[in-house]
């Protein structure tokens, strides 16, 4: 494939999207190469109507290993319609989650299995690691901090529950990097906004200087 | 689980779901045990949902995988919801297809394979297999001929495209019993309808003479 593919990972409250806004066009000014910027599974509409019933019916009586398969179908439909023609026409691939989430959230926090997990996303992929993964690391009790602080008080019985489940995210995302020490840098997103920006977009400068050459 | 699952397989027009109407009847007046009868992905808000999309999108660019993926959860989903707590309440559960016609539909007839299409499938079930499946055998220009009966005139361009796709369905299905002789036993679906009617009974209430006690 003639263009490249880089999927942003990490735990809720990592900061991720947020970052990736500024990351975009910092990029942008690096390259002449047009940047594509995805959202799981956005820009597909077969992927998008799979999604509205993971949301949808989420909090029912929705089994996990359902829900595992259903992701990894909204993740095919997006690499056929979206991901794999941006490549093809040379373009940058950002993408905000990819494969690594599934085996994280579905295959660590719901407890299925990272193994099982990554042989049903294997099935959907076929092959179609990302060329670089941006890894946003922040402890579970920090990531949530974030998330609910509009909230005042305790936490009650179910965030503790909530929490054990973003522990075992987070704990299965340790693992995923630590297997794929090649395809996925680490950046400490518990830093400054800013700071964890130029990080990432440091290690993609680095990672593909022939592609980023404009600059500073 | 106290209960038993039957699955009844076969291409298209092989009779199955008409012939499953005159079955279920026969074999509730041979045992005090209550029978329920699906049709997957029936009986389950979610898997409904999930066929919905299936058969909306059809026609569209839905890739070979994601749908193959979709038939999983649905299939996953309608087992937790309908089959496995009508085995449990000790209940004789009959559904009208399952997992054998995904390896023969997706596995064979969209050629993603059929190995490929069994772990996808295996991850689904968690090994609840039926302890029996019904094979409707009935070769593709039979079952076609069945389906098109009202059709007048030569087979289009679509048709014949249509025609190898379903002799790859029936390529595949042939395999599967090859693999599964004990689970799977075939029925001759091109004889008269009332025949393969008392053929599935008399095989059903063989394998099972102390469930089907009552009779004749």
């Amino acid at each position: 494939m003639p263009g490249i593919f880089i999927s942003f990972e990490g735990p809720d409250g990592a900061g991720k999207t947020t970052a990736l806004k500024k990351i975009m066009p910092l990029l942008q000014a690096k390259t002449d190469k047009e940047i594509v910027l995805s959202r799981e599974p956005g820009g597909s509409q077969i992927s998008e109507k799979i999604r509205k019933i993971i949301l949808d019916i989420h909090d029912e009586e929705m089994d996990a290993r359902t829900e595992a398969l259903l992701y990894a179908a909204a993740r095919r439909q997006h690499l056929i319609d979206v991901i794999l023609p941006t490549l093809a026409e040379g373009k940058i691939m950002l993408s905000d989650r990819f494969v690594d989430s599934s085996i994280a959230y579905q295959g660590g926090g719901r407890q299925i299995g990272t193994k099982e997990v990554a042989d049903i996303n294997n099935f959907a992929i076929e092959g179609h690691l990302p060329d670089l993964t941006i890894y946003f690391d922040v402890t579970p009790d920090v990531g949530l901090a974030r998330i609910k602080k509009d909230h005042a008080g305790q936490m009650d019985r179910l965030e503790k529950a909530a929490m054990s489940f973003h522990e075992r995210v987070y704990d299965s995302y340790k693992e995923v990097v630590r297997d794929n020490i090649e395809r996925i840098k680490t950046v400490d997103a518990a830093q400054a906004p800013d700071k964890v920006v130029q990080d990432a977009v440091e290690i993609i400068v680095q990672r593909f200087p022939n592609i980023f050459t404009k600059g500073e």
